[in-house]
């Protein structure tokens, strides 16, 4: 999507193919600035320490961690497993490193790193058409909740950021949002601050530079909204969704699933394939527990760190939560719209 | 309760009786420091900007305020206009004010300001005994939650600040956690940050004055913690609570209301009867919108504040929500704990 006008990627290729570059979303949403990746090295903290986040995301910038490791000597084994320790809670970063040994071994012959150049741009793209599919059929549930009178907002909530940022383009959840806009239709985007990372205020950022309409909250009034009548539709992404249909996603995700069931909100769950575990089952998802110096720190708009909790409390992180199918209303995939418990009737081949 | 090892209460007259002192929450909990508050102007200041805050505190407060604005001269009908504006949404504030005008006109004499002093000093001490029997009331629905195992620490939810530094002395919600902790139960509290304005921070911050395990969660991990079974027992307070039990607390009371439903955790609310009113609707309810800054900015530890949200977007900052009775288990009242359809029971002359 636009960032100073110009149409971007948040990863892209440098001109020389020696490296990558990515919007650095730890300055997001205060100050616009990339980063060139040049190593594999660089692509591991890249991952670990959030400059690059978002499952779809983070799978492309695996991809060519591969690419770049190669092209340094690291063995492959080696660079998987370097890789798949970054983000433990990441089914797309596992998805995307199997994807990349397949590619480079499929004829028997030596991993080659220009090979994998080639793959890892093939998974970029792949991500990218997955995304704006999701944005096509998600258009259509908002459609339908805008009515015949689409001169009324159509309110809706997101939490985290689902966006383009977080997908090399387009996003998932929020790809919907951007067909509609383009279409014409007034959507208005209730954001979740969402604590403790504050990625909502990405997702501001990247509907601010859109022109898309949207109000920063904080976490705790989605409830509120939706018992006041102010949201039409919830849509979130997801980390990690099971075959049941069980949907891991940012900490905060159930609170809000659980208040769109009690006041009749859709609740939507943008999954690309990627992000489906077809082996998980809900209770097996390990969940990330991150540091309490996400909590106990913020970044300032003029880029200082300040502390804002007392040392002396003990201070707990867990980085996601599960969303029983239950409370989704349905899954908008690359290939359509389905029912939570149904998601293997769009993917058989993968289901299998 | 204790700071730095002395008992105080959390607004004392000063000893030559011209002024009161409040221990100041806007520099909690990272500077404990006390304001002097000489005149109405003051007081009126205080309870706006939140120095002071919490409904039992500000009703107290309040209270004060008249016997303030009555020395220096100014009318009882000006004071009572001056002082209800400061918070629209703190029903104590309205109902101390009443029996400050009932203190003081009821022998038809003119409004006095000893007699003030006098009464507005019954009403602090009320509102401790309140707090108290709020906390021996509460105690045996801990130790119903303990079991005979009273070695496994009882972990216990609590949102906003509903401690001593709320309520004078004592606390409501955090009241059966004091009583507990004091009988030599283990309790373990899990803090919600409470945002925007981070008002968890001051009940870890009394808390840990006091020596009550605490763990600080960002308000998204309430329904990750009640889902793997992490969470006893909830215990919340209210600003404003109805005839038929609907609770208006800190917003994101309700989505905590919602999330111990789910997981069959009870979901107590600690009300003592002044902060009940018993003419109100749950839909009539004025739910105060307060700043936008508040989510904008934020105080570090060292006192400075500081911008955390981008200027481009919107911000809306809905300050409470409204709990249904349905998702409420109990209500803990000075007089005893009751199911919230039956609190007149409790109440039968105030009910009339």
């Amino acid at each position: 999507m636009k960032v100073d006008g110009r149409w971007r990627r948040a990863l892209e290729r440098t001109d020389d193919g020696a490296a990558i570059v990515v919007l650095d979303q730890v300055t997001l949403p205060f100050a616009v600035s990339w980063l060139r990746l040049d190593d594999l090295a660089a692509v591991e903290r890249a991952i670990r320490d959030m400059h690059v986040r978002g499952a779809p995301l983070i799978g492309v910038a695996a991809a060519w961690g591969v690419a770049l490791g190669l092209r340094a000597g690291v063995g492959l084994d080696e660079i998987e497993w370097r890789l798949a320790a970054t983000r433990p809670t990441a089914v797309n970063l596992r998805w995307a490193l199997d994807r990349m040994r397949a590619a480079l071994t499929a004829d028997g012959a030596a991993p080659d790193a220009d090979r994998a150049a080639a793959a890892a741009a093939a998974i970029a793209d792949d991500e990218v058409a997955r995304c704006e599919a999701i944005g096509d059929h998600g258009l259509a549930l908002i459609e339908r909740a805008a009515g015949p009178d689409a001169t009324r907002p159509i309110q809706i909530l997101t939490h985290c950021n689902a966006g383009w940022l977080a997908t090399v383009d387009w996003g998932t959840a929020l790809a919907p949002i951007y067909k509609a806009h383009e279409r014409g239709l007034p959507v208005h985007v209730w954001v979740d601050e969402t604590r403790p990372r504050n990625q909502g205020l990405l997702t501001a950022w990247e509907l601010a530079a859109h022109g898309v309409a949207h109000t920063v909250v904080a976490d705790n009034a989605g409830g509120h909204l939706m018992q006041r009548g102010q949201v039409d539709l919830c849509i979130v992404g997801t980390d990690r969704t099971t075959r049941d249909g069980d949907v891991c996603n940012k900490i905060g995700t159930y609170l809000k699933a659980l208040a769109a069931r009690d006041n009749d909100v859709p609740f939507y769950v943008a999954a690309p394939s990627p992000s489906i575990d077809w082996r998980a089952r809900a209770a097996d998802i390990p969940i990330e527990e991150r540091s309490a110096d996400e909590l106990r720190w913020i970044t300032a708009a003029d880029g200082a760190r300040v502390q804002v909790m007392p040392p002396a409390s003990a201070v707990a992180n867990p980085a996601f939560d599960v969303t029983p199918r239950r409370l989704v209303t349905a899954i908008i995939t690359e290939r359509g719209v389905v029912a939570p418990a149904d998601l293997a009737t769009l993917f058989p081949e993968l289901a299998a």
